[in-house]
């Protein structure tokens, strides 16, 4: 049981993430500075084939008046487990981590969202199921060539999805959840010991891009902070050192007629009379 | 100077804001799960008096090409200096901080942008030059009104707008600088000593949405974590302790002619040859 002092020092060092860092040291200096190698701008494939991701985004039916898909975004949790297509997943990631340019030789990917100095240091592990002409499983997106690869086929993914998110079982249904992992290095050698509060904003970027994606081809999502890293990074074969899973967003088909369902989530404001 | 090991200590606490939060103790309850009485959803008017917003959205020229808005979102640092409309200042914090409903009596304000348990613990303060029919100076968003109040007339703002963002200075040439703050116990009675970490990327999902809709309408910006905190609540009138300013993006006009410039903030990729 945590002490009331316990419970004042986390809450100090909370807030601290929060605050702006002062300079530690006038004299550091990151790899960046110290012109040390840079590292790879993504991870290497981890199979040896993959799957092309279709990029004929014309076909899908956009809903572009922009300020509607501000206003109309919010979070969905319950899906109607309907087949989502493979363009529709294509078309999530691109908005989400797409790269869409090369700086100079290879120092920095620009992407359809941005991140502190470019260095865009996430993965994107998927479960996939119900998704048009691809097998149940774990996949990693190779944002490079815009292909997903599947790391193993695997039917039923429910019990991992929600033990992964820490028993949130209406997250099962999703046709896909992107589980982001941080790989430290990648960040690091630009910002040092300055890199990592910025990168959970950058990781706010990502979610955003989803969601409002997500909201303009008509599917819905939720982003989760509550994830248990260590069992993600055990089934996607991270080391949980240099690279681990640390947020998740589950985007699945939606349904009007579930509206009063979704309000099941928040059923306590009206009970307590908030 | 840090020491090697002093160093590694950093980093690996910074790591640690990435981690997911594993339970302290399971005991541990929340003000909310103590029952004890929730804190305002939005800071009370710090003014008498505040100026309406316009919200006729539909006479701005936005870019209804929902897929093209994504692709073309670049970090902006060059400023023309021309005039910006107040129903753009008034579209900019509509699409990033717009509340659209409340939940139930006063439990919760739904925005035009997702935020963990929605909480919405920011507010937001602005450096404001060269907008139509107002004076140069600082102001506040009524979130609840759509209103702003100008906390203080100030003619010169470029000095202040460059010290607090470390001497970045072609910030001070942005017709608004938002200036996000952090109202701790908004989100930490909710969330108690779990909260602060998501909302990290709570606000990142608050200036994508800056980014988005300031491109949707031809103006550009780029988000700064180089933030002199404790400067901008001197100036901003906050304590620093229950509510700090933490992050801030600059957004003006700007003009496809100085894109070259814009390449001069990356010069040394080619200079370096990385």
């Amino acid at each position: 049981m945590l002490t009331e002092k316990e419970i004042k020092e986390l809450m100090k060092k909370g807030r601290q993430i929060m605050h702006p860092i002062e300079d530690y040291d006038k004299d550091y200096k990151t790899d960046q500075e110290l012109k040390k190698p840079q590292p790879p701008l993504v991870k290497a494939a981890m199979c040896e084939t993959s799957i092309a991701l279709p990029m004929n985004f014309e076909d899908l039916y956009i809903d572009n008046d922009f300020l509607h898909v501000i206003n109309s975004r919010q979070s969905h949790r319950v899906f109607t487990q309907e087949k989502m297509s493979l363009l529709e997943l294509s078309y999530l990631l691109w908005c989400s981590q797409g790269v869409k340019e090369i700086r100079g030789k290879s120092y920095a990917t620009l992407r359809t969202v941005p991140g502190g100095g470019a260095r865009h240091p996430f993965e994107v592990y998927m479960t996939i199921q119900n998704v048009e002409g691809l097998s149940n499983g774990y996949y990693h997106y190779l944002p490079m060539k815009h292909r997903i690869e599947c790391l193993k086929e695997k039917e039923e993914l429910k019990g991992f999805i929600s033990e992964s998110l820490e028993g949130q079982i209406w997250a099962a249904k999703a046709n896909v959840v992107f589980y982001y992992s941080f790989v430290c290095y990648r960040a690091e050698w630009r910002y040092g010991i300055y890199a990592h509060r910025m990168n959970m904003a950058d990781a706010g970027h990502v979610t955003e891009n989803v969601y409002l994606s997500a909201t303009s081809i008509g599917l819905g999502g939720c982003a989760i902070g509550a994830v248990v890293g260590s069992l993600c990074d055990k089934e996607f074969g991270l080391d949980g050192e240099e690279e681990f899973v640390f947020y998740a967003m589950p985007v699945g088909t939606i349904s009007v007629k579930d509206k009063d369902r979704e309000k099941d989530f928040y059923k306590f404001v009206e009970e307590e009379g908030l």
